[in-house]
């Protein structure tokens, strides 16, 4: 049978110590509904003794009714002088009237004697008292043995005492912190093997990922037989980061078969570790293990030739799993198979050796010699593909365009203007804008000379706007290439542009990006008519 | 005595299968000689049988002189139905010219009867055949033996008698691949250590991120007996990427006491990480361990005043052993120590505490904020020394200038003109040019009218132009970084420009180029009078 894991996340307290990070009320109780979405069992929420944003929340959170989850905040023990029914943090920690708390104190004897000033035997009296206390009120509790690794390496029998203390007071569990990442996997598995065998409890594990190994550490304590596994939802925490949940949830639970959330869950991973990183307004890197866009996305010909024979070849895990998807970057490496599926989209029952698909990768090559790249955009491609085939038909004419940047800039502020006429069906129109650069301004002409025409264009906004030099050599003159990824609320495409010049690049990316829109909304009127 | 590890970075090869990477040869060259300043052992670039990009690169290289590093170039086993002197794979890459060679050959059943459909006898000899050719041609020999984890653990006696063929034909190190990332620390460790056993020969390790657990998989390989270890600088690859070299070497050697470069240039490595990065034209996670801007940014009160009272309490290591800094983002204090050498160029005397330095960093932080970044712009930070400690006064007074950008293009193809007015001590030039878009144009018309001036400025030309955006967010409007690297023939030196604007961003950057050489040369000229 399947070994039980507790995940306990520390998304909202720990998470919120990375740099750029700043949870509004509001974005705390959305992780909270996607984390009990996703069926982990404890969700640390904040510190209320230190931070009212934190009361907030907990007094919220008493109407949130939540299927999974139970929540926990988090505190430290009680401070060196004081009765732990008079301190004003421990009084804010039961006030906030979660199930569990988590209370850290010091395991490393140097921070007790040179960071906090107490005598040992005051640390070890402070850790159980509070405990103590908190059980005393009916909590569930945790402790978090703050540097107990590298507490153990310089004073074990010091350290072990810290731990023994919680357990006296009635610890619910007893979690092992790596805080300054600094332990390496073979130690923390001996030392948490060590632990376990002294205290018939359950045993948990924090890490952080100073050295790049808070993923493996963690497993690693669960083979030595940890139970409690406390981490971030996709990594991001103080410095490196915390214990990547997002990874070691199916590590455990689909390499190792552990139990970490429901077993009908885990294919909502992908979805969740976005979906935070969204509201934590964070990049998620593409490269992330499991659930990042290039996670199962393969580039080199052999690569995809092997996974088309037999997915195992180059997959250690079948994408769906964990609610994510296999990619093959369209590259000129790429072959056949990968450019057939886009294909038969635009024209159904085209083969593999039909004339179609050799004339679109004799494009594709040419394009790609260019310095076009199709890897990641997509809705470019379709285009391309309609392009060769004759499947197109352009929706207005350019007749020119001008842009100007002036230097000094307009009384506004504003750097630069775009004049612009086009035609469709006979007709022409031309107009003009103004806007933080020429790129910006004749983006905005465009859409406004077209949106005459077609009106649902100003549902297309841009997400995204990267530039890449191809060429440096010849520097000011290189070529560039550009690529814009629009939405319409419902879609994302991303379209690509090249040239010398930038203003080009930009004005062919934006052209496909808007054209790409339009026949999307005929197609979807097409089928919506069948 | 501290053990030696052997290096083997593949920055260019499998870091090149990384989504969004494509090199060009200047940006691998430049690559090559980052690599060797910091002094990894190989440097695995390019696979010459696949790829004319890489002939080229190649053939360059031969008259690249390297201090530390040696060249390797990468590729298969024969076909399967040829000798391997009558296989083009195999004579190009002798064609190479390197002194090192790493042959992949299969490792799993699986893949030799489904993948390449060979027999296993026949895959054997394709290994032995290929590796004893290249060793009959003088080579250094590594065999790379792809997904050598997964095929020992579904059928270990063929995964072995893969490597006994490497072995018998005069290889120099057995490599094992985990080509899917999905193997586990401790499996990597019992493998490796039964491969050690069983080999007398060095024994290396290339492992693949899809776990989160690359750099743990590569250090327990080494602690079970490997000494040779593959990677990629900043970790970028296939999928999840591959282990992180910046990561995995100070951990090795400053945490396990292995040799892994020569341990004066281990400073060297946060400046080698950022400097491939912006080569590769990829964002460097803050949170990336050692190199990343936030592996010693502390932000939660009681962790900065830990680490005030002293620095182990919430550091691993001291971020000076591997060239990073330590940050407060409460209170920025930028490294004094780093910035005060350039202002020690500039005014000699200059302490730590100088009220100057003072200044310097204000300055600097005030401009971080606002997207610029100093790494790898060292012409731009001297620039802004002198500016800011008054030891700068203009060269000329730009009055205004106007691009204009046109489309359809002019009759000779050129998109773009620029006109310009500056003023050098009160006497106006105003001249015009064309270009290959606006920018190209405007850095046309600004030599044209400074040269009237600084004839000397004739002997600059721009060797790299790179622009990033900042914040996708905003699209077109968004905030850009300019990059320039100039020359003089003699020197080479790299400048900076922000703003939503790339015109204005190139703008910033090319008067600060030319500036830079009109200094420069004045010095040059004190100097010689001196």
């Amino acid at each position: 049978m399947s070994k039980k894991i507790t995940i306990f996340d520390s998304t909202l307290r720990d998470g919120a110590q990375a740099e750029g990070v700043s949870f509004s009320v509001e974005d705390k109780i959305k992780i909270v509904k996607a984390l009990d979405e996703l069926g982990v069992e404890y969700i640390e929420a904040g510190n209320p003794g230190s931070n009212p944003k934190d009361l907030e929340f907990f007094e919220r959170m008493k109407s949130v009714k939540l299927k999974n989850s139970k929540i926990a905040a988090f505190g430290s023990t009680r401070r060196r002088d004081i009765l732990p029914s008079e301190d004003g943090n421990l009084r804010a920690l039961l006030g906030a009237g979660t199930e569990a708390v988590a209370i850290f104190g010091k395991s490393w004897d140097f921070h007790v004697t040179d960071i906090i000033n107490a005598t040992l035997k005051e640390n070890l009296e402070m850790i159980y008292d509070t405990i103590a206390f908190l059980k005393d009120n009916g909590k569930y509790v945790v402790f978090d043995a703050e540097h107990f690794f590298d507490g153990y390496k310089e004073n074990p029998e010091y350290a072990l005492k810290t731990l023994d203390s919680a357990y006296q007071a009635g610890a619910d569990c007893l979690c092992l912190c790596d805080t300054n990442g600094g332990t390496f996997p073979q130690e923390i598995y001996d030392i948490t093997k060590l632990v376990k065998d002294k205290f018939e409890i359950t045993v948990g594990v924090h890490c952080h990922n100073d050295c790049g190994m808070a993923v493996a550490n963690s497993v690693m304590a669960v083979q030595a037989g940890a139970e409690h596994v406390q981490g971030v939802m996709t990594g991001f925490g103080e410095r490196c980061g915390n214990t990547n949940l997002s990874t070691v949830i199916p590590n455990l639970q689909c390499k190792l078969d552990y139990v970490c959330i429901p077993q009908e869950n885990i294919s909502k991973l992908t979805h969740t570790a976005r979906k935070v990183s969204e509201i934590a307004n964070l990049q998620l890197s593409i490269r992330e293990p499991y659930v990042g866009k290039c996670a199962f996305a393969h580039k080199g010909g052999m690569h995809i030739d092997g996974v088309c024979k037999n997915s195992r070849s180059f997959e250690h895990i079948d994408p769906s799993v964990v609610g994510n998807e296999r990619h093959f970057l369209t590259s000129e490496v790429a072959g056949r198979t990968t450019i057939l599926s886009t294909v038969q989209k635009i024209i159904p029952g085209v083969e593999k050796n039909s004339p179609e698909t050799g004339k679109v990768i004799e494009k594709l090559k040419e394009l790609e010699y260019e310095g076009y790249q199709f890897e990641g955009a997509e809705g470019a491609f379709e285009l391309l593909i309609r392009k060769t085939l004759g499947k197109y038909k352009p929706f207005f004419e350019l007749e020119n365009f001008k842009i100007i940047g002036e230097h000094p800039p307009y009384a506004d502020g504003r750097t630069a203007s775009a004049v612009i006429k086009i035609k469709v069906d006979g007709r022409s129109e031309i107009t003009a804008a103004e806007g933080d650069g020429p790129v910006n301004a004749l983006d905005k002409a465009l859409r406004k000379a077209l949106e005459v025409f077609y009106p649902n264009l100003s549902d297309v906004h841009l997400v995204d706007y990267k530039v890449r030099v191809l060429d440096g050599n010849s520097a000011t003159a290189s070529k560039v290439r550009v690529l814009i990824e629009s939405s319409d609320g419902t879609d994302n495409w991303t379209t690509v542009g090249v040239s010398v010049d930038i203003i080009e690049a930009s004005w062919i990316a934006l052209v496909d990006s808007l054209e790409y829109k339009l026949i999307k909304d005929i197609e979807q009127k097409f089928r919506t008519f069948l």
